[in-house]
């Protein structure tokens, strides 16, 4: 490859200056046109010897895609109960296409009427309310773009071996999309709620009516009823036809198929927040309540089971979020955490949203080791494993959000290791 | 209806100030609680009774929103050529998804096989160079939220009655994704353009091969070579497995399944530069590579074939865009045109991207008619219709960009009115 632009090495292990490929005359890693591919160029192709497919109501991937996917995972025992991861390591940019946002039912997912659906506003206030659905269509809406990520995400990092599985398989419990309905103070406001009140207790309209309970503070923060996922209707598995967004805090809380809102003075200590969600730390002491998802990013190509074809420039690209707001800042390592290079933020940076980030790097064929961590605008940095571990010990199961290490191989093959 | 804030005046007709919706103690237009209702509320739907359907590998929207879709026009004449409009007047937010895009097609959607799909980049350079798929998706990439909108999106407003159909399948030849790719400036760097160029030719792979001039400047400044839409690869009708994006310009030179680039000193002047694109103004005179597409706004919500059931508050909803920058600000009239006040837009703003934008209203069962108007960053004030058809007069049929005027019955029924 010849150089055409100075290539600035911003750290070790071949990483470069962000800002390389704003450059010009950088040459990459394609053959000049040889008179044999010339020839294949100007050989027709079947699609355009004949008119191609007719338009559509309603547009699908194309079946060259079909490997791009949710991985679902059912739990035999309990009907209804499973997941679905999104498929990061096949994706780009930020937004999560509704079809592959992830999914995390208790009880399947219901099938209900919009006509008959309605929201239940009642307990500590003084004019229990209920809407039905052409009622709220009516409401003042708001949109925002914000993750969701389900507490339990990354949970096989707790295990003593690194899993072995597509980055997405194993982080796509979260996902992101522009969420707009109405702001739930509005609806609060109206219901007039007792000054007494603290929490609310949202049920959800599935077989299993799942419930969990929210400060009421964070509610009247920024919680949004939603109706509409990046510009359509919420499809049935993200909570047709109404979700509670809860922005940057985890994912169970955003209940689905919400029915009710029933505002106390005390959480209702259901399954969800005592059974789970509940951790046992190494002082003995439990940690409960722990809503916020804290900063956490990782490197989605390249990525786990992908490969290098050949030494050379490669872009690394990644995903970073914070339920604490927005990202500051993500470094990314070559070197297994030696020496660390600032990336480029794709713009705007939103708080509590995905923001995806990008460094060039040239690999020199030699085994080693990529990471990347996450900064949040108020200080918080990623922690290593080693970090995270001796804070929650062996006890942890949710809200593993460690720096994620990928080793690449002579080979060009990229493993998940842990690198402590 | 009980008033418990001051609705503050914005403007004649009933418009609100805009901030009045982050007030507190609003209320709006709900019943309190009856004891009828509450025993409604406790009766259990069939979804709460026996678990849901399983998880899915890729979702799809639910069955109540079926009439949620892209209209579709084929023309009898030729194979595979037609268009399709976004929904707009069914959506909520910014973003379109992808099965809703806007289509508009010549012949067809090709089903190409991205294994073998090429992109030729020729003529005027030093090192004429072919790349495959592979090749490609290694490359540095960009995103960007922008729309694309139809050169001829809005042509029905040039017809001497107003026509009556839903506000989507009358200005939704335009739609706004997250586009992601390598930016064209980076791979003609590396062919080298000769100083001499100023034109490129794009050419699409459907059985039509599709093509239009583009000046290079453009290509250089902001153009990408599309891989990703909203975070999944392109979807066949949108261009699979490669579409051309031109920020702001007219959609026809967003070419769809790009298979060559031919840089070149001088248009092709092909059917869709000279048959097409190119209009006779009052003068005499042709306006020809009318690229930019002029600040454009209209009101979503409520809109034509809608109706209100009642006197009362409602929230006035609608998107503008410009295709030269940022929307500045957008006015709704609720006068017919004789005052306006100032909506709210959507946050964060982007440049040649949908901005949402929403303003309280309260109407009084008074017949009116609704108006919206964008102003760009440029200081652009989208035109009224008398306006535009004085400049443009009866040869116009591309680039419709009047203010668009619903009219508002005294039984709350909306239709599309021109209201000079």
């Amino acid at each position: 490859m010849k150089k055409q632009v100075d290539l600035i090495t911003a750290a070790k292990g071949g990483l470069l200056d962000r800002r390389l490929f704003l450059k010009k005359g950088l040459v990459f890693s394609v053959a000049a046109l040889s008179s044999e591919s010339l020839k294949a160029e100007s050989a027709r192709f079947p699609w355009m010897q004949t008119p191609g497919e007719a338009l559509s109501n309603y547009g699908q991937p194309s079946e060259h895609e079909r490997d791009v996917i949710r991985w679902t995972m059912a739990n035999s025992m309990a009907d209804g109960n499973g997941v679905s991861w999104t498929p990061l390591h096949k994706m780009e940019g930020t937004i999560t296409p509704n079809g592959l946002h992830f999914e995390r039912h208790h009880n399947g997912v219901p099938q209900i009427d919009p006509d008959k659906h309605q929201l239940l506003i009642h307990g500590a206030v003084d004019r229990p309310l209920i809407f039905d659905m052409d009622a709220l269509l009516r409401y003042p809406m708001t949109s925002r773009f914000t993750f969701i990520e389900c507490g339990g995400n990354s949970n096989a990092g707790w295990r003593d071996k690194p899993i072995q599985t597509a980055a997405g398989y194993f982080h796509g419990m979260a996902s992101c999309s522009e969420w707009t309905g109405i702001p739930l103070g509005l609806l609060l406001a109206e219901a007039k709620v007792k000054g007494r009140a603290k929490w609310i207790i949202a049920e959800g309209a599935d077989a299993s009516m799942m419930n969990i309970s929210i400060p009421l503070q964070k509610i009247q923060d920024d919680c949004i009823l939603a109706l509409y996922q990046n510009g359509e209707r919420i499809r049935p598995e993200n909570g047709y036809p109404l979700r509670l967004i809860v922005p940057g805090w985890e994912g169970v809380l955003n209940v689905k198929w919400l029915r009710r809102l029933h505002v106390t003075n005390r959480p209702s200590m259901t399954r969800n927040e005592t059974a789970k969600y509940t951790e046992l730390l190494p002082s003995g002491k439990a940690r409960q309540f722990s809503f916020i998802m804290e900063a956490k990013s990782l490197i989605t190509s390249p990525s786990c089971g992908q490969s290098l074809e050949k030494p050379g420039l490669y872009q690394i690209s990644g995903l970073a979020w914070s339920g604490r707001g927005k990202i500051a800042k993500v470094e990314v390592s070559a070197d297994d955490g030696e020496t660390w290079a600032e990336a480029e933020l794709q713009q705007p940076i939103l708080s509590k949203c995905f923001t995806r980030f990008r460094i060039p790097w040239q690999w020199d064929q030699k085994p080693t080791v990529l990471k990347s961590r996450a900064i949040d605008e108020t200080g918080y940095i990623q922690p290593e494993r080693a970090e995270l571990l001796a804070e929650r010990s062996k006890h942890g199961y949710f809200h593993y959000n460690a720096i994620v290490s990928w080793g690449v191989s002579e080979q060009g093959e990229i493993r998940h290791v842990y690198s402590e």
